[in-house]
């Protein structure tokens, strides 16, 4: 029974804590207004800086480091947002494989925030041919969640 | 002579700095976008604590702490897009109020700024108490710009 009681228990809370986060929105389509919103922001502060590193613009070290900060903050927000039932219809591009996949989602996930959160670091007094190759890393971990996830 | 040169110098940088702010955005329909998109993460995280201080939802620290970092972030990013000339047309709800009283947008905007950023140092460690207070003083802020730039 004692082992019963703890699967009992154990079940709780994860449909607590699931609940919990998608409670966070009340309704589907503020999921996904929630999370475009993150990605617009996350695409003017990206194409700033690669303005800047392509040299379309004059590299501006703290102008690039606000910008990377912005990007990494943005990088840890979306992803719950992602994962909310029902949320593969309506206005948006998410493919339905966030559901059937979703290890491999967080996966590329994580691997975005990680990027991202190198790219912030360097920004702080790294020489530009390194920060130059972080923004590359941080473009193709884009690449890797838009590939399989969205469509 | 070296006046007039001082003149035309300040008056180029000043073309040149606003020229800057504005370029940002490749678009006026951007720069909308862009603070549209903010707002709406300002709002998703602003109810979650707003849930916590109403008695609607357990209050979390640690979660009301990650919602106040996320919204003292955001608070420092729309401004500018505010000022965008021609944004006040189109699908938004700016007044051309910002563009003959920019000093009082700036100053109710630094004020939403402040208040944001105060909230965000009571949610490490300050009672709920006061904490519940600040974060009337954040809604009093939305308000003061929300009335006379907003449609």
């Amino acid at each position: 029974m004692k082992k019963m009681a703890l699967i009992a228990t154990c079940l709780m809370v994860l449909v607590l804590t699931a609940g919990g986060v998608y409670a966070q929105f009340a309704k589907v389509d503020d999921a996904i207004t929630y999370r475009k919103s993150v990605m617009v922001i996350i695409v003017q502060h990206f194409k700033q800086m690669g303005a800047m590193v392509q040299g379309k613009a004059p590299y501006d070290q703290q102008a690039f480091a606000a910008n990377a900060a912005v990007v990494k903050v943005m990088a840890t927000l979306p992803w719950e947002a992602f994962l909310v039932p029902g949320s593969d219809k309506g206005d948006t591009t998410l493919s339905s494989a966030v559901f059937s996949k979703t290890e491999a989602f967080k996966k590329t996930a994580s691997a975005f925030e990680a990027s991202t959160a190198k790219l912030e670091a360097l920004s702080q007094n790294a020489d530009l041919k390194a920060i130059r190759a972080q923004f590359g890393a941080v473009a193709k971990s884009c690449k890797e969640c838009h590939k399989p996830f969205r469509k």
